[in-house]
């Protein structure tokens, strides 16, 4: 709390006053009993048992310990457990969590000792510990190998957690829910299953030392990190793939038939004319090696190769070729695109509808415990209110809670509708904050000399365009001398782009300043540019430097995107990046997931088959150190660094087999070491991961960008909580109605209007520092209302969804119920294209 | 005219006769004048000389050639011009033309000549005929060559023909809408060019024999294909394309500035670490060649190799290289797919509601021209209506006309209200036939013979699924003799195949055998698999007709693709691919256009310097004839009849280039030829062949998949005209209510009420033959009613967006209005996602 003047909160801690003195004398009037027994018995759902919460500790306000602005009548209805009931209701609902658990007052402490922040960082830091087991176990980069003892401990240690997670979650849990659910049952497969492998490894590892046991169990450990319940985001993803999958697999049967057929055709047509390959070898020689061929070609790996000794036989030999490409790569591979985009949408919808409902739920359970009557209508008082918000939201001020319910309540009664109510959980996503914390120290500290004439001056010399557009300059400039590698300048420049920093940082203040992702780049660049400069100057460089300014060198070479950024044309595009963002991180989790277990799998079959050694080295082991490789085209292109001998390089390969180009190569090198049968894991590996995961993924940008450009073009959408919080003039950077009076009256500062102007007219403003307005004449706390451009795709679709449905619609009683497709209600160009 | 007794016809006729009285009748009770002048002067757009009409010739029904069902009062405020301009503008908006011709009857007619069958066809006869000049012109396939005065001699043949097209349309067209027009700008252009360029070749080669003289307006040819206006969906598809385009530069010059920033990173990461390709290449050694690297890496034809000597040097570059792809390739490619399908999507409603509107005033001009007011409403009298249908579909009989009007016709009045009557064009677009037509030959000649019980019982056992499900099966193991090479049952299987034939011929009747695709499909391969067997069985093989046979056996094959095609599971995707069949070639068009502009300038540029000689003859040239090639991948790889010697070939290597594997490669040969700025070529292809055109396809097959996906499950959409035949029971294979009545009555045939009911209840059966109803109760004209999933793309989009805007809405008057993007009205989930 500070301690200058707040007109604002005072008024409005005055209304507030007056409307609890109203609504008391309102229950007076009507004396309506609000016992704890009909509220339970109105809401079969959620099991309040009375009987606990009779004899339960009681600490509501009455007991002793009353809030300053308590007022006990209102909450004599609620029991203390109750309140935390209400209390952990509305925070999964803020946090999106859909767990059903016991409502006796000790599950539901046990239940939010399970959601503490430490348990599930330490989930996750063990799920990823049991993953990055693989890089230390045998096949291990070298050096890094640690005895199969060592591992085993430390994946108990992993297991037991699990353990320990899982029976906490199974107790809190209603156990008719807990075990219909199968991602518990697989978490305990995969446990039990991983304890056998390591028993039955130990046994085989000391009964026979010349084999090589095998650790079966480990392709399945990313199985925990899908099938936790904290990692919501992949596993939402990996149902949407789950769901997608049977959809397509007409289209992908349909398009393997076809490519069996056309091998039984190329068969045909050439087996028996002698032709060979460039490289000699035979060409459509048996009906599996036609299928592999023209698979191949379906990914485009082996396009003219597989074509030219047809072509070179007889010209018209092309068209086969080329209507086979036509059918099956380019018509085939975009319906497959198609038909998962289809159904990735329609998926997409149903789990963001699934996931508005499972929020509204949770909130009117919360609702239906707290609510009392109130003039015919049911509402939530002000002072339940505020002991609720005590129980979600704690260390928040009371007026951060004022003006909270400011925004929710319709007619200033101070009282919460339950329409109103269902909304609280987009507004706690809201940020809040105080006006106060947001000017800059100096402003605190020296507010005499910040506001000086010179400083203004200099602070609006900073904010105007021009000073971007220099000093973007000067990062072309730059990047021309280091790309013509001049060196004699870099103390000119560093120096000047040190001035910058210093100049934002006085004028928006260190807090803002590292608010915006380029400034933080531009100052981990400049300064450790500056740092390695110093270091090169006082010492001889060495090699092991020259290397590290290198690396530096070519960091400040990608400030050029900062440029592209600030281009308006491109701004929309790098936005649309940004916000998708965290999901393609999700997506990066998804394709880790499927890398792994392909990674685990292969360094099984394939691990120390292929060694690198220098190709230009003369005592260097011929042929990758496998003479099975001799006059293949593998070594003939130097591929033998792409080998499954640890971890990190297998994930190399992968990487390199999902961009598809060579990897029939890729995988000639590993058949000619083992067998044609080899040729089956790189068919799997193709299919599921670039034909499914990765269009997937195209998919998911595709819907992304559309929304976003859409979102562009229409302008803006807002929530009903964001409109209210704009009504009531309560955003960041907004004039609301009081502060527009203030500065009309106030008559010294004649920069401020102008620029107040600026932010309200040009929201869209091509300014880097427009999330940084001048807050001179606001003071108290403000709501930041995020641009429409600035949401997380999956906010948007929320919202968008909340626009589509009945405000009161709490869903289907029964889940599935959601994803029946129904179809568009009526079939316009709208709703197809 | 038939014979035989009809009495939906007679029925029908007696109705009409008496609602035809009546009109009369209302007619002269009303008494109102319907004078020709008056009609022109309430209709100012379409500018009715009234002065030419009046002393035109006057044909209309009352001057002594009077249709024996003509009343002739209905006629008399029409002049025969009128007529004449109202069919004309009927058959417009039926054909979907947009000209804006001048109104006067001599023009009029003018326009009608211009449209007449044989003209355009010969347009589109001398545009290919122009285009494939250039099979015989230096370069030409060798053999093909004919000195250049012939080919100029044809060239200006064909352009003399454009000429005449060209004046004709300006002598109809508004002067002042005609000289607006780009295109014909264009086309005027073009001709100029091509007789500068042509007289340039004739002085170059006669002056200066050593030198080559060049033909450089040859690219310009396929602008004639684009620009006529007879060539509507090509044209339509490239105006797509020029749209997309400006909308996608951003994202496409971002991609590119990205591509620049990288080589900058790779250039300082790289170049001074003495790294070399696996083939003794230089390693990122210039800036340029750094672009071009990574450039390729985005098509991802280098992809392992360019990182392999980084990655052997330190594991640790592998993350620039897979940061690399994963922004520039999987993020920006996915980002430039999305831009495009965006503005392809919202392009293509455009395109839609322009040519909705577009048909709309041409019907709604027609009805201006041709309307009277009765009973407070302006209708289109039935005397009016036959007349008009004289003109627009001649040679049809009186009961199709009557046919016709009945479906238009709301209240049994034999009038046509402004609502109905736009609803014409899809009407006339319907297809109308006698359902004696489609009763067999047999089932005519020798009722009682194909009507026994014998031939019943044989039609029944066709008509069943187990006959199909047989021959499928034979089908497969035949598949499978020819996979193994089993030739001994060839005869059997001959024998079996022409036998299914000849059952199906006999119960279909020819007409509707040949309807099916996969009918004509079998009778061909079959038939000449027959003819081809006895060849050989009288003659001795030689090589040649080995390879006869074996094309036959390969066509043999593709019969397995029918079998996909009757499983319910592919049929869907079967449906799709063969709706959106007609739009890929109108992209094929497209394509081929590139191709072309590119395939001409290649051979100007790369001709004859690469040759293809037989690799592994001794006595031939080595390195395909040039030097230069000397240890190149390109030779090394045998590309060397990958050259630009001859348009066919041009082609395959453009195609080449499309799939884009290898095509860094395939320019890296011409570039050792000629010099490094032959990448520029080869880069100006790939913009704007693949990531421009390709992927406006991809967006293409997307938007036509989901749509044909959506409607699949949605269920039937028809329009209002449908719906209405629907209805009154007049579809082909429905039991209209007439039919119904008999049928029940009819005691004699209980075969035939059950096969009904199967054809009713099962629209969707899975059967090949269900176009093909028991036809041997109805009688008289129906309507062919296709299926839901039997339509064109461009049929179901205009159906959708008729459904979305008021009937009666003719559009804007400015035709530009159209396509200002208004957004969607609400943004929710269905307008976006």
């Amino acid at each position: 709390m500070t301690e200058s003047p707040q007109p604002l909160k005072e008024d409005l801690a005055i209304e507030i006053e007056q409307n609890v003195t109203d609504s008391k004398n309102h229950i007076v009037d009507a004396d309506m009993p609000s016992e704890p027994e009909g509220n339970g018995a109105k809401n079969p759902n959620i099991n309040i048992d009375t009987s606990v919460s009779d004899h339960g500790p009681n600490h509501t306000t009455s007991d002793g310990s009353p809030p300053k602005w308590g007022i006990h009548e209102d909450l004599k209805h609620l029991q203390e457990d109750d309140m935390i009931l209400a209390a952990t209701l509305v925070i999964d609902a803020k946090e999106g969590r859909n767990f059903t658990f016991k409502t006796d007052p000790t599950y539901v402490r046990s239940y939010n000792l399970y959601h503490k922040f430490y348990l599930r960082y330490l989930l996750y830091f063990m799920i990823l510990f049991n993953l990055s087991l693989a890089l230390f176990e045998r096949p291990a980069k070298s050096g890094w190998e640690i005895p199969y003892w060592a591992s085993m401990l430390l994946e108990t240690m992993c297991l037991a957690f699990f353990i320990y997670r899982f029976l906490h979650s199974a107790y809190f849990s209603q156990r008719e829910v807990f075990f219909r659910d199968t991602k518990n049952w697989l978490i305990l497969v995969v446990i039990v299953l991983t304890f056998i492998d390591m028993i039955c490894y130990v046994i085989w590892d000391n009964v026979t030392h010349s084999t090589r046991p095998i650790r079966w169990s480990r392709p399945l450990r990313p199985l925990f990190l899908i099938n936790f319940p904290d990692g919501k985001q992949i596993r939402r993803a990996f149902r949407n793939i789950r769901r997608t999958v049977p959809e397509i697999m007409n289209v992908l049967i349909l398009f393997l038939l076809s490519v069996l057929l056309f091998a039984l055709l190329a068969l045909k047509l050439f087996s028996r004319r002698d032709l060979v390959y460039a490289n000699g070898d035979p060409y459509f020689e048996t009906y599996l090696d036609s299928i592999w061929d023209l698979y191949v070609l379906v990914t485009t790996a082996n396009s003219p190769d597989v074509m030219m000794p047809a072509y070179d036989s007889s010209n018209w030999f092309a068209l086969f070729f080329i209507f086979y490409i036509v059918i099956c790569w380019l018509i085939f591979m975009s319906i497959v695109l198609a038909a998962i985009y289809y159904s990735y949408r329609k998926n997409l919808k149903n789990e963001i509808k699934a996931a508005v409902y499972g929020k509204r739920k949770k909130l009117a359970q919360a609702f239906d415990i707290l609510k009392v009557p109130y003039g015919g209508r049911q509402v939530v008082k002000y002072t339940v209110w505020c002991e609720l918000m005590k129980r979600v939201i704690p260390n928040r001020s009371r007026s951060h809670i004022d003006l909270l319910i400011r925004v929710l309540d319709i007619d200033g009664s101070n009282m919460i509708r339950k329409q109103q109510f269902l909304k609280l959980a987009d507004l706690l996503e809201l940020q809040l904050s105080e006006v106060k914390d947001r000017q800059t120290f100096l402003e605190q500290k020296f507010p005499v000399i910040y506001n000086s004439f010179i400083s203004r001056i200099v602070k609006l010399v900073v904010r105007h365009k021009a000073f971007r557009y220099f000093f973007d300059f000067m990062i072309f400039v730059n990047a021309w001398f280091i790309g013509f590698d001049l060196d004699e300048a870099d103390w000119f420049f560093l120096g000047i782009f040190m001035l910058e920093i210093v100049l934002k940082l006085y004028t928006f203040g260190p807090r803002e300043f590292f608010r915006v992702f380029w400034n933080v780049f531009d100052f981990v660049v400049i300064g450790a540019a500056v740092i390695a400069s110093a270091i090169e100057t006082i010492e001889d460089s060495t090699y092991e430097e020259f290397q590290l300014l290198d690396y530096l060198l070519v960091l400040r070479v990608l400030r050029l995107f900062k440029i592209f950024g600030s281009i308006k044309r491109f701004k929309v595009i790098l936005q649309t990046i940004i916000n998708i963002g965290p999901s393609i991180i999700t997506y990066g989790g998804v394709i880790l997931v499927f890398y792994y277990i392909f990674a685990i799998i292969g360094m099984e079959i394939f691990q120390n088959l292929i060694h690198y050694y220098d190709y230009y080295k003369e005592d260097s082991p011929p042929f990758c150190g496998n003479s099975a490789l001799n006059g293949t085209q593998f070594y003939k292109f130097h591929y033998c660094n792409n080998n499954f001998n640890d971890l990190l390089r297998s994930l190399v390969v992968l990487v390199e087999l999902t961009v598809v180009n060579q990897w029939h190569v890729l995988a000639s090198g590993f058949v000619a070491v083992t067998s044609k049968v080899a040729r089956l894991y790189f068919f799997c590996f193709h299919m599921c991961c670039v034909i499914i995961v990765l269009n997937i993924f195209i998919a998911f940008i595709l819907e992304a960008f559309i929304l976003e450009y859409t979102i562009q073009k229409v302008g803006k959408l807002e929530s009903y909580v964001e409109q209210k919080i704009r009504d009531l003039g309560l955003g960041i950077g907004q004039t609301g109605p009081r502060q527009r009076q203030l500065s009309a009256a106030n008559d010294n500062s004649e920069l401020v209007p102008n620029e107040e102007l600026n932010i309200v007219e040009q929201p869209d403003s091509d300014s880097d520092t427009e999330s940084i307005p001048d807050l001179s004449v606001e003071k108290g706390l403000r709501f930041h209302l995020k641009k429409k451009s600035r949401k997380k795709v999956e906010v948007l679709l929320q919202q968008m969804f909340e626009g589509e449905i009945d405000p009161e619609d709490e869903g289907p009683e029964n889940e599935t119920e959601i994803y029946v497709d129904k179809g568009p209600r009526r079939l316009t160009l709208d709703t197809v294209a």
